[in-house]
């Protein structure tokens, strides 16, 4: 009998990690993607029942213009709440200088920086080529040092495995963008499938690619489900060493009647998968979907995802 | 700078297929968890059109008592039209004796015989545990030998990661039957998550187990998206050498409104998984989202899945 041996993996040279970090960040990237403002008396409520189920990083929103992104013009106010809540580190994302010193007024813990590896995607969101965005990190870097703030940078590369609008996106660039901001001094790195392109196979090379050049300032995979491969690209990110995700709750931020919109990995979706594999996320199951179902009531009309919450947990995975 | 060697799984030791082999199930596991019966006419398009779009493996119905299964009484007619399609492997289930009886009869190329290792699950669905259907198993291999049939059998290992009814399932168990039937001479062996339970880590060591005891004849992946799971289970048995998968047009067979109930992984993400990853499966994209098109018109009202019918196809895979 012929055995396959060249052609399997073997998965006995992976140490399985026993925790992954779970970022919630439908706060910032599913709401500014729906048109309607969730009052922030129910974003509180949000980051308080988020925090209850266990989960401790969370982007509670972002510091952009507030007549660009009404949505999230409270991001301030969410900030001074989550810092109450003990041992939450709470981020939030920053597109310039000028959002980078509301960052650091905040008292946020973590600010996001997005650095889109697609030439045509950052003239398109920041109005700006990638390396005039390097520029603005390295402003931010010297504005941080200049006050003595100790807020934490992380740089998100958008678009790191596709655009909509230019397709391939080269990895020498990924790599060479990776090596600037690396060598600005920023505290961690993340690859980010902003638009869904991402498959499984060019997840795994390029994790490997960039914790080659960022070791572990390496330290986040972003992923959209646009295309049903969300949870496979987690699964090839975290074979090549990534333990911290995004997700958002219900996937929101996608919906099939608008193209082009495309959700996150739903978080409910992410830590059954993560529990699945007896991997620990912090996360009280029955919690987190009693806050989805609150959530369903905020967002009704608007378009949920995930698979979990419609199957239910596995007999396998219920409590006795 | 720390690096994480230990963490990552070494990549570079596995060798991608060129080409991986997805069979519609469709007409079989779909059809016969829907209510309504497709008329023959249609499902004789659905055949046609499957191998129009290149699917050369089809498992076109199940030879049980029709008043069991009446969306599935017309399986001799399509296995005799499927035969006249030039290369189109044509294979049927079948639970027993008498079903391979009349698989021999109608000249398919495969039977599959489930065989269900939970235990409970056997006795639901065949009203015999798991060595009464090896028992049986046994007799339709030697039924074959004495009609000096050249059909081939496949056992598929049924709620071979988990069962709703009793829970977990064994490994011991499943390993066990494995060595039984391959005893018996069958001429393929699969692991199916006929619940939806599996999750990637237990997919890629129950497959790696399970090559060391079949080797090559161990060649095929059944998996349902119940939770959200069936494409990183699809890559977690690639990964562990499996090239050939199960797979349902438009995701047909489980709807969320029907407790229990759960869909195949859909044939059009599974091909775009593929594509996304440069493996070939020999399928025309355009031609297949044709006849899920023709499908849904035809389904109208019953709970369509996937997520690439949704969201196109992405730039970087688009002919120009």
């Amino acid at each position: 009998m012929q055995f396959k041996q060249l052609k399997t993996l073997n998965m006995s040279t992976f140490n399985w990690p026993e925790r992954v970090t779970v970022r919630e960040v439908g706060l910032r990237d599913g709401l500014q993607s729906i048109a309607r403002t969730l009052p922030t008396a129910q974003k509180l409520q949000w980051i308080q029942g988020a925090y209850d189920a266990g989960i401790r990083e969370i982007e509670v929103g972002s510091f952009v213009p507030p007549k660009l992104l009404p949505q999230l013009a409270d991001t301030a106010e969410l900030v001074a709440f989550a810092k109450t809540l003990t041992g939450l580190v709470v981020s939030v994302l920053v597109p310039n200088l000028k959002g980078a010193e509301r960052a650091m007024d905040s008292g946020a813990d973590w600010m996001l920086l997005p650095l889109s590896v697609s030439h045509s995607h950052s003239l398109a969101n920041l109005r700006k080529v990638p390396d005039d965005v390097v520029a603005e990190i390295a402003a931010i870097v010297e504005a941080r040092r200049a006050r003595g703030s100790r807020i934490r940078i992380e740089v998100g590369m958008s678009t790191a495995f596709g655009c909509t609008i230019q397709g391939q996106v080269a990895v020498d660039e990924v790599l060479r963008l990776l090596k600037e901001v690396l060598a600005l001094g920023v505290d961690r790195v993340g690859l980010a499938d902003t638009v869904g392109y991402a498959d499984p196979r060019q997840v795994g090379e390029l994790f490997a690619k960039a914790r080659t050049v960022a070791g572990d300032t390496l330290g986040c995979g972003h992923f959209h489900d646009t295309r049903g491969l969300g949870l496979a690209n987690v699964m090839a990110a975290l074979q090549a060493g990534e333990t911290r995700f995004d997700a958002c709750l219900a996937g929101i931020g996608g919906c099939p009647h608008a193209p082009g919109a495309s959700g996150n990995v739903a978080t409910e979706d992410l830590t059954y998968l993560m529990a699945s594999m007896g991997i620990q996320t912090g996360i009280d199951f029955g919690k987190l979907m009693a806050l989805r179902a609150q959530l369903a009531q905020w967002l009704a009309g608007e378009c949920l995802h995930g698979s979990i919450a419609q199957a239910g947990l596995p007999k396998t995975l219920r409590p006795e």
